[in-house]
């Protein structure tokens, strides 16, 4: 059963004559609604509920705590929890802070922690159990409202409303306040996500009149030489405000003794400072703020501020916002019932969070060379969790987002032309490499680019690119891998998943350079490609850690992930890790038959607690059998049926999964959501397809879980997905028509898609 | 007796023909010869001996000690020594940095520390008392040499010869190796001077290729919020290089693991890192290093880099440093003995060092907001020390240098636009003011420019910044010093010092308003200049601290600098603080007979090793009697017998001074040249003038102690001094004519100068 509104239903019958969307029907379709932040904020999603717009720089969003990374010297395993700042069985708030990763296993950030309260003026946090200890306050969610680009919250200690939306750089509060004479609104610059000692390098703030502040904030942490500049305005001038430098005083203070420095001294610098700005409020009466951000200067947060938010009507810089969500959103309207748009629209939401935009409204930004550039023809972006995101991703984007994604790549190949080493982005953040995970997959995003004719860039530099990253021998055992044929795990503990990850990766730059017919380069690749033969072990039927010495490494043990060569999984899940040549590795496991045995057994074994507790990076829910889609390595493993003579096993599978680990609770997601990945895969399974190896043109098809969906392509296009006689035991395939033709393949490629038309499923309760 | 070369002979005859100098003239005229930077660099001097090219962004010398702040947790005093990283009485060099200050009583900077050894690699300096223990190097004074923008010494322990030259931008090292299969050069990036503990914010650093290193450095000392840009480049690559990093690690290093940080490889960054570059080097050859500064960012750095050395020829840097240097000492061209003229060309040397300028090649600067700033029309500059400086070397400026000062003035009035405190600089340095010492004595040297026409400048709007910053009522007293004419001692422990210099800056104010005609602000500001007063004690002939209760405050005695409301000074020396008013000041102490017998009390008074152990900043030469000649509030005092009966009193004193002062030798220097004022107060001594109140057009005349001096002005006059029959016993000023007439007063006015001509003292050995 399925329910949409009018205005669906409106647009079902459109889509049904063939004839594209309107821009009014477009416009006029709410799809907003459907969105929750609020999912994935209970367990391991690592998601925040607050504000942004999409692929905005502010995430404005509220910290239930502030973990510190370590207590008593020892590592708070808490820490972990916070990387998103927010976990939904808190009971109470910290404070607002204006930048947030989605879904990361990592994190940073966190960066100007705004707080309002009345009363006695605090300048600590104060601790969960004891909320009156510090400026922190208790709050509910029966009060809390969140939606895309606006959340609400009764900060109940203080009587105080306190609303959020954002621009791309600014960030935008509005706090309604009791009648008060003592209103005080905090600004924490020591707070952040993941703050280990000595993780504020400096901070240096101006107070440039009664109602305007500036300065940046300068942090050491993931990203390891960062500095956020920022402009600050309220829509009311403060009566008097202070501050206090909690790091240890310098030796040398001299004739700085002139001033207090701790009130109304409007030129402050530090480790760790805090400052508070006092009013009195009438009834009701709201304090707003206008908080910007800038990668480049202050001078630069400044422009972006009056550039981007120019008044002070709260509501209208919520609804532009919205409105921003709704345009994105409507890039696949869909009809399903209300929990699958919610599922769906908040997946298509934590879809366009990341890569987030890192440019000034001028045009300049910082590089990893932490030179200014100058952007020319451009939006620059970071915040690439590449070995996330390569897989579905940018290959979605290059679907929806096609222009965005050749500014991705562009962003990658200015990363590359400002990197010391010569190579592409591992996992870059803020004008930072954190060399996160393994693989060098950004050659895979641009290999999928460039394959499918997505290229606003220079196609053959970006080959080069990949070619001078795929070569750098000093990194992460390439020399071994390229000497050897595999990475030995007494060189390299990860040598093994590495090795499989490189393979593939090899076979993407291999796709890349036959398109661009650089034929020396499309060989050398394409022989790499079969290094993942290297780690397999006959013997076993696995693929296998191997030593130096050309042996299999023993205490061979395909469930366990630790000790074992593999990178947050075990050979169980990394043994299917060959997308590029899943034929080829059919033949290796000894036939379809027994590759179809074994695939029914990952999804179907009982994984022990042991090994589940090695498990990385997922809740016991990303987990099902031993088959783990909590964490990416996996995510093309069920489509592999297709390679089967079982591929309705793909269909039935899909579907469970889709059920099984995506839910419209705070704890809908069954673990991190990778910065948008997680989500990735739920769009395009739910839609009917999946890109299993990026590089190639071709999608394979699964089980939509939809009735209909209309792709609305930039080019102007909009290809139709109709699923007839869909439900919940409706998940085989019986037959497809591609504009009504039969299709009688197990895979549609990226030209039909992008050519426009419609694909019909007809949908049945029996596979064949 | 004196001697002259040839040349010097052959100009002197021009001179006598009252003819200006012919550009040949000059350009042949060899004065940098004279220049001796070793002068001032045993005791407190506070000079560097090293190399730097007029108003220099690098000054390149050796450092030969890098004492910490702290010695076991407390204060090491020795810091103080080491000001300006040089002490004449060391035995080991720890290597050359490229920023020092010249002559201040503080001290900051020693930026990046380059030191080549050979054999085994040691990264720590290692002590002076067993230079074996790191890479320090013994050296001798018979192999140094040190010339204007050139210095060379042989490093004793790697049997390699240094040798330093600059541009404004770029410090040129060239180094002569023995031939050794391990040659290092060290690049030491923790070094500073006043190195206390977390000096070091952050350091980053980018390996570029084989002998480009790029990088910056971030420090919070006596500028609180500091960066130093850079790009060194090798003559020769490296063959290897490698860093160690002293600060504690992070928790988190993560993925950084999958590298050797420590060796070749080129992405670094942390609070303490040092690094090395290996090479092989035959016998005498010479490696050489151009190392370029930016106050912008490392591209600013390069392009310094690349505009101002583009070769590699070590002699040529050196030639045109010299030319540069030889073109700005030859503005004043002396005829004198050997020791004057290497007194009076070091002086000169010493006077055009600072302010430093603080710009890139392409004009873009970092102010005081922290942001970069694009300059339109003048040349940024930083480093003014303005309690020293507004009283001789701005004026000194005024008449050789009113370009230069005219953009001096214009970074002074940027530096208030950027102020979050709407203030002139104090003392400013690298984009920071850091509030040392008392008054606001930016105004003098803006009213100086102003009443003496040279305004390149907006003068209202000069103005408006002197009055802004003169009524910033929460600066330092200034709030009492409105509301009650004077600053009360126990409000503001320096209270009555401040109370008379900012009487003497408001007077400065009110000649600038009667020029400009601005006639509301003359008379609020000649009003305050009598404020001077109130802090007189008529019962004890005195300056003398006053309480907020309008009372005197009781122990009072003048010999004391300690508890007694003057900052760095007795009420002995304080006393004589009015040169705005000399005449009112006799009439406070009783008439002309009582002023000259206090006057010679001071000049001839035993000053009793209590009173001496509490004066600051000067060694016990720097005192004549009771007179601080090493510390400046006392420079215009010898001057004041001008108004008295007896003028004869400051010629005879003023040539003591001169003699007794300013040597030729390492501890010619009576206290820290303060940059460059003590040097200015030399220049015009021995040319037979001082500026007593900057402000004023009128330069009281003292006893010149050359035979001859021509100032060549930038607007293409010449100003020509004779002082017939000069001789050490013949310091008494008889008669004077200028331009042929006779002068029958005791001063000469800007205009007078500026106008060209000629002043011709006949001197004798009595007075009248």
């Amino acid at each position: 059963m399925f329910k949409k509104s009018l205005l669906v239903r409106h647009c079902f019958i459109w889509t049904l004559t063939f004839i594209s969307l309107s821009a009014q029907c477009q416009k006029s379709e709410n799809l907003v609604q459907y969105v929750n932040p609020i999912i994935g904020t209970e367990g391991m999603g690592h998601v925040y509920p607050g504000a942004t717009v999409p692929f905005g720089m502010v995430q404005l969003s509220p910290d239930t705590d502030t973990i510190p990374y370590e207590t008593d010297g020892h590592y708070n395993p808490d820490v972990y929890k916070y990387c998103a700042g927010y976990q939904y069985n808190d009971k109470t708030i910290v404070g607002f802070s204006h930048t947030h990763f989605s879904g990361t296993g990592h994190s940073d950030l966190g960066d100007f922690l705004i707080m309002p309260t009345v009363g006695k003026l605090q300048l600590n946090p104060g601790t969960a159990d004891d909320p009156e200890s510090g400026f922190r306050s208790r709050y509910s969610h029966n009060t809390e409202v969140t939606e895309a680009d606006y959340y609400k919250v009764k900060l109940e200690d203080y009587n105080i409303i306190a609303e959020l939306t954002t621009t791309a750089r600014v960030g935008f509060h509005q706090y309604t306040f009791p009648k008060t004479d003592s209103a005080h609104i905090i600004l924490d610059l020591m707070s952040g996500i993941y703050n280990y000692p000595d993780k504020n390098v400096w901070t240096f703030i101006r107070v440039v009149n009664d109602s305007l502040i500036t300065g940046y904030r300068e942090t050491s942490g993931w990203a390891r030489t960062r500095t956020v500049y920022f402009a600050m305005q309220f829509s009311k001038p403060f009566i008097e405000y202070g501050s206090k430098n909690f790091s240890k005083p310098e030796p040398y203070r001299g004739f700085w003794g002139k001033f207090n420095q701790g009130k109304n001294f409007p030129s402050l610098a530090g480790r760790q400072l805090r400052m508070y700005f006092n009013f009195k409020t009438n009834e009701g009466e709201k304090i707003k703020i206008k908080f910007a951000l800038s990668p480049v200067s202050q001078a630069g947060a400044l422009n972006n501020l009056h550039v981007e938010t120019p008044g002070w009507n709260f509501e209208k810089v919520k609804e532009k916002g919205q409105q921003l969500w709704n345009k994105e959103l409507n890039k696949i309207v869909i009809s399903a019932d209300k929990d699958e748009k919610i599922n769906f629209y908040t997946a298509m939401y934590h879809a366009f969070i990341n890569p987030t935009i890192y440019i000034d409204e001028d045009g300049s930004y910082k590089g990893l060379d932490q030179n200014i550039h100058q952007v020319k023809g451009f939006t620059n972006y970071t915040t690439f969790s590449l070995w996330d995101t390569y897989r579905a991703l940018h290959p979605l984007f290059n679907i929806i987002q096609p222009k965005r994604n050749g500014d991705m790549i562009k962003s990658m190949l200015a990363h590359y032309d400002q990197s010391v080493m010569h190579m592409l982005p591992i996992w870059s953040n803020s004008a930072n490499e954190n060399w996160c995970m393994t693989g060098y997959h950004a050659v895979a995003v641009l290999a999928d680019a460039v394959v499918k004719g997505n290229t606003p860039f220079d196609a053959n530099k970006a080959l080069d690119a990949c070619v001078t990253t795929a070569r750098h021998r000093s990194y992460d055992g390439i020399g071994l891998y390229e000497d050897m044929g595999y990475i030995p795990v007494d060189k390299n503990s990860n040598g093994t998943s590495t090795t499989l990850e490189y393979a593939y990766d090899d076979w993407a730059i291999a796709q890349m350079a036959k398109k661009l017919n650089r034929m020396d380069i499309y060989k050398e690749f394409i022989k790499r490609s079969q290094n993942y033969k290297n780690v397999f072990d006959p013997s076993v039927g696995f693929m296998r850690a191997r030593l130096s010495d050309g042996s299999f490494m023993k205490n061979f043990d395909p469930l366990s992930t630790s000790g074992q060569g593999f990178i947050e999984g075990n050979s169980w899940n990394y043994s299917f890790f060959v997308p590029q040549d899943p034929a080829s590795l059919i033949q290796l496991m000894g036939g379809k038959k027994k590759f179809t045995d074994k695939l029914d057994t990952l999804f179907t074994m009982h994984l022990s607690d042991k090994f589940f507790a090695e498990t990385e990076d997922i809740t016991r829910d990303g987990i099902i059998g031993g088959y783990v889609h909590g964490n990416e390595p996996s995510h093309h493993i069920v489509y592999l049926y297709n390679w089967t003579d079982e591929p309705w096993k793909t269909q039935e599978t899909v579907r469970m999964i889709l059920n099984n680990q995506y839910h419209t609770g705070p704890a809908g997601l069954g673990g991190n959501d990778d910065t948008g990945q997680m989500s990735a895969w739920y769009i395009f399974s739910t839609i009917g397809f999946y890109p299993v190896a990026p590089g190639s043109p071709n999608y394979q098809i699964g089980s939509p879980a939809i009735n209909s969906a209309i792709l609305h392509l930039e080019n102007g296009k909009t290809f139709s997905i109709e699923a007839k006689n869909q439900g919940d035991k409706n998940v085989y395939v019986e037959k497809m028509t591609l504009n009504g033709k039969p299709l009688n393949r197990l895979y549609i490629t990226h030209n039909e898609i992008m050519n426009g038309g419609k694909l019909v499923f007809y949908m049945s309760d029996k596979h064949s």
